[in-house]
């Protein structure tokens, strides 16, 4: 997630460069073109450049529109990962026996909130864990190929054997499964998100479009003085481009870019939430931005 | 679901190349005639077919948007599957008792995501699941119509088995009813979308509203030298048919076309999870794109 | 709903023949006006009929979505209805005694789909579901304004004479309750879609920005010859009165139309499977299209 | 709502009958101006109007969709109230001992629907329901500042009164305590919907933006004859006040405007529904419109 | 929430006024140079400024739509805890035992809402509660980073004290679990909306795109006469300008703002609620709003 409202300049403009290149070299040679064989090139009517323009910001409105609604999504499903470990930890508190090992499952819960990040973005997902499980769960846990299902499946078991000890009323297992579903929900729900391309032709023509778009909009303005008519391409280029990109990247937000959910910096509040419902005294501190963006 | 950037241009080209035929026809005769029969041929001012393309522009967008959506709550249903069918085992590990045939259970269920799958895509729906299910259950099934929801019944007969046979709680075949509820629902809910034509005469007209654009820019343009002008208007009229197929293909996503929603990997996907879950031994590999495509 | 892509053109031309028998009528007014009284007739400016037509299709796309939605809505409630149907079935499977009178429930759960049906289309609700219910019930149902709501109420009834006669525990009665809950939930949604009124002054002054807009562009177009000018018009105006008449007809779904949602197949679709589901000899075959579509 | 098809002419006029005023004026006003003073008003190009027309038609096509949500989510909440008012009184039915007081309830229910609806629309909330609530229930009621909260404080302290004189079982108590809690959600919901002023910049920026489109094409069109221009741009113009208008009004749902959702018509439906499912004999009719509308 | 139409007019000023001045300066100086080096400024066509504008201001309508999407999320969040604190209440009073100290839960819920409130708009969270919470609960508290969450691990202590002290029924204490799962969800949403930043490129790039165009309209305009064409193009820039910053607002709800959601009035209505459910008798009066906007 990005922070600030400071961008490097060296970033936006790393997004767009070959797209921007391609723009610039296209409008010098249309300009050079233009001069050397005034009749050869037709005229091209503005207005169908400006129609073109037009529809391509409808239809780049609409593919941004649904880039942000992947992204919001993303964003929601682990907002209710949050939600949904404050509220593992406070059922627990409230149904479990006094002598339950709940230590055991919330520092999993925390672990797990890692793991998950750390799976999606495509890291190892172990790695940094070690405090919060034991040895033997680790290892059988990394037997697994979908490790945050099989420490969902831990906490099931922890579950029946507190109910089998005596320290979990059906009810309270009830509620708390529940709450399982819930979080095997949201894991599903981000994998979704991360493993689902977004429809290619879609983007793909979409992309062509803006190239078309300006190669019609530079033959237009074939006959204003170059010096004028380039950095107008290329500014107007540039807007398309942009926003373009700005959709590409909000669509897939797990992929270790500034532009992320930053599942790490939200891993770590429910860490600190969890210890501190749990009343330990060794509380972390907040996770803080990497320059201008948090992961 | 198309995974690769590099989509075959042939593959594009194939969906719209009747409709470019069509398009590169009209131009090279409304040119001829416009040489032959200067006068007869009336002056189209540019801005009707700039509006033209404009609302075109704009209808197509929504159009795109609602087949986007289908194509995404389809997705959504298939995760929601995923999701489900996991709990589905989790919860059996959590409520059933230590004695209880929960393989046979955890079989049907992947079983159940092939042949839901495969009655959604108008194939055979019980190929290739022979070791799934005991011979007797694939015989009794075969005999409905609905070989899904038939599968669901047995899990619900199995259910009450176990209740009276004293392995399940009450508590417990209450969670597991709940989610037998959710798979119910994923099913019919997928089923919606794949029985549920859309709207026929509104993307008729829709369709028709863009020849009659074509035909007016074409008439428009026609004093545009032929060798810029027809390749203008066939790369224009290619956005646009390009738009409205990719529109088409979200729409009906179970169709076995390379933009289908994925099921078969996505039921292997829940294949590796359950026989994972369950501590099997022998846990097949993950689904490989054919092509660019995965299915 | 239409199955067929070939709609019969008559069909589609029904739909709008008052209104291009104006544009026609209009058109040739306005034509023979500009050639008689040159000077009276002003310069209409193409761009002031322009920008008439783009926000015209910007407010009709809107509209078309919002009408789109209420079909979507509708048609997701009778899916929802598709799959409590069948869970309702699956749960008393699942939860009753062996002695249970099942069928007397799972017939009047075929019972209700058609009643439903033909309610929200104002048909008389009890004709040929008398072989699905017992006389006195039938007797009794005809004496509610709500029909559907008095079966419900007689499912409840018969619930709660299985949990006394000690055929269904609370548990299963909780299950199945909540399935009668979501029952009520999808006949109230499906009776607020039929019963709301869309509003009226917003598509009276979108109806009336067309002719609006349809009057301007023939004045622009005046001094275009007759016979290029006058099916230019009508072709335009065309697309605009069918995408609204389209979107007229997605808002209202229950009103024995071609594009109504078809609830009678629906509920054929729902008895075959509950027939099945209750191990029935004796299954009716799937509802076949009448013409271009299916009711 | 507005249920016919025939609005009066004077209950459109009314709507924007100030700003029409102001567009005649003005028009008038340029005209002369520009007969006078042909050197002193500029040449204002048509395209800057155009595009300011464009730039308002997507805007408010945005704002009117706000607007229709807004009414179609009050709409759906008084759907719900529907809903869960049969289904309370179902949920009794089914779980009460029969013994039990259940007009009581029932008619508080109706009395609740009435009393809400009321409250929304700032009238006095317990005139007409004298003879669904005990005298000292009403006085009691009457002391409250949030009426409806203070009947379902009632609905349960009856319930409470049921379980523990035996009539209620737990899981009864538990499945109606859901509903109460449904019916909670949706009071709370329609406050909100009442309570929130629409953001007020937003509509401010939209209606300046209007009038400075008005201002803009007056001036524009300046050269075209009065005896067309005016008429022009007043239709034009009352497109635009019209369906901001609509946007204004369907935004604010419970205001005793004809636009209204009909929550005493709906309300009287419910009071059908509950008493024919308690088998009175004395039944209301429908609530009819008064006109054109239904309040 | 602003409440009032008449909005200051230096508040909207104030607004946007850096943006205006600089599209003032702008004017004035292509005039100037226009006059002057009338050769040296290219002609821009107006239909580059007028094609640039309608792309933006499509752009801008869905960044506002999405703005308002946040806004109204918000806004929703806390209709939802105005009805989770009503249910709390309604369900203590429903299921615990006549002898329960309620009142303790009752004022922390109160306590509750302030605090979030507080919390949210990043203001010392726990002034002014201080008769609400018992001096060793507020201490307490005080320790933790996530205060509210604090007051509802209080919530779930007093459940389970009250449960153990057999005054609530486990049917009660799951049904008031579920009532605190859904205050911990929407504690959580409006913390998700509160730190997410809106997507930075792509506001960044929309105000970029707005500077363009404005830039490009003046040169476009800078034939027309100075005295209409700069307050034409600071009226046009300003539509834009502040529908931009409308957005801006709208986005982020919990500032402090005039434009904030009122979580301290909404705090107060839940007071008002909750004490007169429980039959206090010092009711304080509603909030009233500061001048034009309420808090």
């Amino acid at each position: 997630m990005i922070v600030e409202k400071k961008v490097p300049f060296s970033y936006i403009l790393n997004k767009v460069r070959y797209d921007l290149l391609f723009v610039l070299a296209l409008s010098i040679l249309i300009n050079l073109a233009a001069n050397r064989f005034t009749n050869r090139i037709p005229e091209m009517p503005l207005s169908v450049a400006a129609f073109l323009g037009t529809a391509i910001s409808i239809l780049l409105s609409f593919k941004l529109s649904q880039s942000y609604d992947r992204w919001w999504e993303a964003r929601k499903v682990w907002g209710a990962i949050v939600n949904d470990s404050r509220s593992l930890i406070l059922q627990l508190q409230q149904f479990a026996g006094t002598d339950a090992p709940l230590q055991r499952l919330a520092h999993r819960q925390i672990a797990w909130c890692y793991v998950l990040g750390r799976s999606l973005r495509g890291q190892p997902p172990l790695d940094g864990i070690g405090d919060l499980l034991q040895e033997a769960e680790l290892e059988r846990v990394a037997t697994h190929r979908n490790m945050p299902l099989a420490l969902l499946r831990q906490h099931g078991a922890d579950l029946r054997a507190l109910q089998e000890a005596g320290q979990l009323s059906w009810y309270g297992q009830v509620q708390l499964d529940a709450t399982l579903v819930r979080l095997t929900d949201a894991m599903g729900k981000a994998e979704r998100i991360n493993g689902t391309v977004f429809p290619v032709t879609y983007r793909l023509f979409l992309h062509y479009a803006i190239y078309l778009f300006v190669v019609v909009l530079s033959i237009a303005l074939k006959d204003v003085a170059p010096v004028f008519e380039i950095p107008l391409l290329v500014l107007i280029a540039s807007v398309f481009f942009l926003l373009e990109k700005s959709a590409f990247h909000l669509q897939d937000p797990f992929r270790n870019r500034p532009s992320d959910i930053p599942v790490t910096a939200i891993a770590r509040t429910i860490e600190i939430n969890i210890r501190q419902l749990m009343g330990e005294a060794d509380i972390p501190g907040p996770a803080t931005p990497e320059g201008f963006y948090l992961l």
